[in-house]
């Protein structure tokens, strides 16, 4: 379930209830006057919670789940397990999404009308700026110091002796000690999840975190937007450039370094000592092992294993790039010969 | 002529004043005493306006024009309408922007020194965080949520129940009802426009706008520029990732999916659903057509038809791109003995 | 030495006194009650500084250099010149590094918690909006204008009529006359420098400054990071569009035009009048001679001489890249038969 600190849930549903609001309908056997009162994932479900299930790969799992309900296509319906009742949707994306903006209704945090929450919690020896912001319930350890016209959200941790950066915005953010944020660093909004619909594209609520590990270095104007219904991480020590994008949900381990420009989509996991020159893309689902790296510009499409180094887009193994980049020009060469 | 809510223009001046303010001369037959009040583009001006033809290609549109006068080159000034006053100029591009200089000479929005203007117009519900500053004459509607240290300028317009994010700032913009702006994003800045010249590049001015229509949403530290003369569109129901960048007078259509770290020059054209990938970057004043899709870290430099799907740096369809990726690994292949 | 305004010096050391906090030892004959008050580059070192050295293609200069104690390998040990007394460590660049720390503790400028430091010193007709935060001893000259949230740090100089735009930040930084930066630039953070070492990524002090120079203009965004040792310096009409990366020690020249997203890596020197395409990557410590322009999505690997025109990741010159995509098309083309 989403982290109480950051997400506020609303009252529990019967499952007509939910069916009513979402355009959803009860499979054969489903107990309609079942009570649900949270959404989950598969794995961490408990009783009274709501699951989505997208793909038949999952049926195990699903079998396996302590969840009390499911939504899914009419299909896969045909393969729940009996303890759990069952919503078939058109869309069972869509109608996910639905469900948890039910149990969610507002994803953004707000900032309150006053500069500092009464209910902050400020350590000791904190340096505060003019015209920073700090919401609700926020912690702020010792040794902290905030730049002026930082804003730091409702409910946002903020570890021993880190320096976060003038103009600064932090939300549904756990942040280390010893961490330092340049200006402009954006963590914690909204990842980019849409379902697209015939009525356009449905918005996916994030419900997740960022989690920063110790000494962690972020870069001026870098972006990591939190995760969907986990973590977005960044292990510790790791260390990260100007205008980086971070998708949700990406897990990066320790020590790694990350140039400048580096974009990396969602649920990508790095492991440690992982080196990404400036301007690499990484596509979504990808996963890095430890001190793997990725050349200048390079466009990930596939997985790179330990030690291994890549170059190119698509990124191949870095002597085969350089390999091929001597064939090419050599075809443009003009043939000598009688 | 630019919208009066953004830009104050200065007096008019006579022919002869502008010719001797630029350093242009009037051509045969101009009329030295004829009053300009407005700068225009051919095919909006009205009596009183001053355009620029650059290329014998708008020679038509120049002869269609209701346009009183007109800034060009020698070569060009002959073509001109009997009802059209030439001043001639050896460089007109940049004596047409010192012209837009003369009429609107600050182009910069001021923001000022109190939080809230006095003539600001707030709805009902309207929930503004600390540091939140409104320029002179904006006006937001119900249920509108700004986020602490977000700037609006003087004159924005911001509809019905949309979120800003912390310290966004919004410049010369209309942005309609359910609009997302993350944190960190930048509206309605210039443009990059610039004519080089012997004493260095000159300023083009910026007085255009940025239009964003209902339920658009766009992630933190992406940046859009307003539009030199028109506007810059974003169409209903697109959604933008992190760290984009829109050029002056881009038009965007409806249920477009523009991911992270995409560039697009200024005066494109994207239809309805158009997806582009991750870091994909667009050459100036293309065309794509609905539905178009462009892989990530694609570089296009040409018009994309409806549908079609192109991928690679310079983009070509996406079976070739895959073909010439497999043809260029076997040209490095050792090849195999008799 | 770094720039009293920016950098307070902590009290000197004797060499015995630095190589105990460094874990470093004297080599035979150093001078263990030397007294060292400075950290310095071999060429602009003086009397009671300590210097660093890396690699034997410094040992002319070493020679040349007024320091009085260098840091340095214990095979580079034997090459000192008779004046400078030297420490020996495992990893010279990392003690090198603990040096500076010991010397410039803090390398981050700290914000005041009133708006305007008492002691800034503002000119005549400055605006300045809701919000700006302006450090100690700031010095803001005749005309300026700031936006609203923008924040200069302490120290920093402001030329007469430059316009700053909304949520800016600058620190460590001297900007000229009729400098505009449009809203979320960041100037002078610290710039990417760490050294690996068995305990993790060790940051390397960032005591340099930014240097923008007259009629500069920075497109939203957009980050310059400070100079390591020396500075990162923008040439005088310069302009700079959005969401560019600068990282630290780059030195641009005068009229250069640099298109959005462009990352510049460290200690890159453009000349004057250089054109740089969007999207271009540059490796660090690169060469671009004045004219040479650099095709969008280009990644540069090596320098580009006067006027040289190059395109492509790795880029070459504009003809032989759009022979050898002609040449990788010909070669998926089906052959056509006898």
């Amino acid at each position: 379930m989403p982290d109480p600190r950051f997400y506020r849930r609303e009252v529990p549903r019967t499952l007509a209830d939910l069916a009513a609001m979402t355009g959803t309908r009860p499979a054969p056997g489903a107990d309609a006057g079942l009570v649900i009162s949270d959404i989950a994932q598969l794995d961490t479900a408990a009783g009274g919670d709501i699951v989505y299930v997208g793909d038949k790969k999952f049926i195990s799992a699903w079998r396996a789940s302590a969840c009390s309900a499911c939504i899914t296509s009419e299909a896969l319906a045909r393969e729940a397990p009996a303890t759990c009742s069952v919503l078939i949707a058109d869309d069972p994306r869509a109608a996910f999404a639905a469900i948890a903006s039910i149990f969610y209704p507002m994803s953004e945090a707000l900032d309150g009308a006053t500069p500092i929450a009464p209910d902050a919690v400020i350590g000791k020896e904190v340096r505060l700026a003019s015209g920073v912001v700090i919401g609700a319930r926020a912690r702020i350890a010792d040794h902290v110091t905030i730049g002026a016209n930082a804003v730091i959200g409702p409910g946002v941790e903020i570890g021993a002796g880190s320096m976060i950066g003038a103009n600064v915005s932090i939300y549904y953010a756990l942040i280390g000690a010893r961490v330092i944020l340049h200006p402009g660093v954006r963590i914690g909004q909204d990842g980019f999840g849409f379902v697209p619909t015939s009525k356009g594209l449905i918005k996916v609520p994030q419900l997740g975190r960022v989690v920063i590990e110790d000494d962690v270095e972020i870069g001026a104007n870098t972006t990591v937007d939190r995760g969907t219904a986990s973590d977005t991480v960044i292990g510790a020590g790791t260390k990260i450039d100007n205008l980086v994008q971070i998708g949700h949900n990406v897990v990066i381990g320790r020590n790694c370094i990350i140039v400048a420009q580096v974009g990396i989509s969602g649920s990508c996991k790095l492991g440690n000592g992982v080196v990404l020159g400036g301007q690499v893309g990484l596509a979504d689902h990808l996963e890095l092992a430890d001190g793997a790296q990725v050349g200048a510009q390079s466009g990930l499409t596939r997985n790179v294993g330990a030690g291994e180094v890549v170059l190119g887009s698509p990124a191949r193994p870095v002597r085969q790039f350089w390999r091929e980049v001597a064939a090419l020009s050599r075809l443009t060469k003009p043939k000598k010969g009688p």
